[in-house]
């Protein structure tokens, strides 16, 4: 199942995706009662998607993301696959959805999109054995995370490279039910591709990464994972549409404007 | 004013800390009714502080830390003085109050104590100019970063090293009125004293460091800057009461334990 969050009419709402992701003027959202980590139902009240804002799928209270997780994209920026995996915070005031606009910072001159799977955390989890990680996750949905790459080489902790406002595009909507093993990622700059890679790339599983956070750190329903980029990053500039694909979720689309 | 929150008979609310801090027996707390980062008033309604749980004294959309930002302990471990500063999150899940255990966790075998003066922000805020920096903070706390020091070697970016649960305590209220340009700041472990320093010896100063912040992310009511550490980390074992002071503010202690 396909789930969104969207606002209409200034309310807020999860909504279930009906119709055929080809096509997206023909889907619809039906409303959900409840909140969708735990019991909900359908209402049964349907909205087409064009008349809804989508907003960011989930409202995390963290999001943990993963470096250097792609053997080739550690490579084309001179890095070494880190022996434990390089895990940061993007906060959550740099979530957006869908659509949302990513702002340029006024302290960098070389903004970088990452296309990332995203997996979205179902229930409070803490040290969470390998056998027990897919009760925890809820669904996956697509992420950018957009980097100032110049502030990186720059600034040893990245909180500002990758933690301003607008940097961490999730969306559209969490799939709940996939197998994540091998799905094609890709990501595309005015229509143009840029990445393209497969989750089978990946260093360490996703299962890996939940038992390797989740040893520290407590995670809670609607925590986001993001998981690495494969090879192919560079810069976005003013006024170029970025889009995230992945086999099986959908597309997260922003345009970058100048920060207002 | 001294403003804490607090849990009794299983309701939590914000109080204002009546009588002095010289006695911790004689404070009451005068409910506070509404949030205190905007309007509101005092009840009346009084209760001892003996008869209540201290809660972390603000629940944090996000914490940002501050590495090095004291000479001598940046020499300490080694480490030049930054160029810009070192900045980095702590999660939510690591917040902990006066008087709760410090988990120590399993993945570490030297964890250290950072007393560190924090900054409480009081409204929403991005690009704040210097000159109104001052208009921004509600208040200042006393902080403990608590570090895992060898992972904090091992992993490049700080997550696991000082996000791990339960390694962020706050409190054990928030001071209002202060000028906290030139305090002591002091830390205890078993009641010996481990580190002394002035809150003057920051190479960069609150202002600086709200300026840098915001100049990426947006801050929000109850937001936390922690603003490094003096000289003097040193490790703490199973069974340590350590305790962060700051002149004008109050005591933070907390006890180490196994994790559970």
């Amino acid at each position: 199942m396909r789930i969104a969050r969207f606002s209409i009419d200034g309310n807020v709402a999860f909504g279930a995706v009906e119709g055929d992701g080809g096509d997206p003027a023909g889907l619809v959202l039906d409303i959900i009662r409840g909140i969708p980590y735990t019991d909900f139902e359908l209402s049964g009240t349907k909205v087409p998607l064009s008349k809804v804002r989508l907003l960011p799928p989930v409202l995390p209270n963290k999001v943990v993301a993963i470096g250097r997780n792609y053997a080739e994209h550690a490579a084309e920026l001179g890095n070494e696959v880190p022996e434990v995996p390089v895990a940061f915070f993007k906060p959550t005031t740099s979530v957006i959805g869908s659509g949302d606009a990513i702002e340029y910072p006024s302290f960098s001159n070389d903004v970088h999109y990452e296309a990332e799977l995203a997996v979205v955390i179902g229930r409070l989890c803490r040290e969470v054995p390998r056998e027990r990680v897919k009760d925890v996750i809820f669904g996956y949905t697509c992420a950018n995370d957009v980097t100032a790459r110049d502030t990186q080489r720059t600034e040893k902790q990245w909180a500002r490279a990758k933690g301003f406002d607008t940097s961490c595009p999730l969306g559209p909507w969490v799939e709940t039910a996939l197998d994540p093993s091998d799905l094609t990622i890709q990501c595309t700059v005015n229509g143009e591709q840029r990445q393209l890679g497969r989750t089978s790339e990946m260093i360490r599983s996703i299962e890996d990464l939940v038992v390797h956070i989740t040893e520290a750190m407590t995670l809670l329903p609607g925590d986001v994972i993001l998981t690495g980029t494969p090879a192919g990053v560079g810069p976005l500039s003013v006024g170029d549409e970025v889009a995230v694909s992945i086999e099986g979720i959908g597309t997260l689309t922003n345009r970058v404007i100048k920060r207002g």
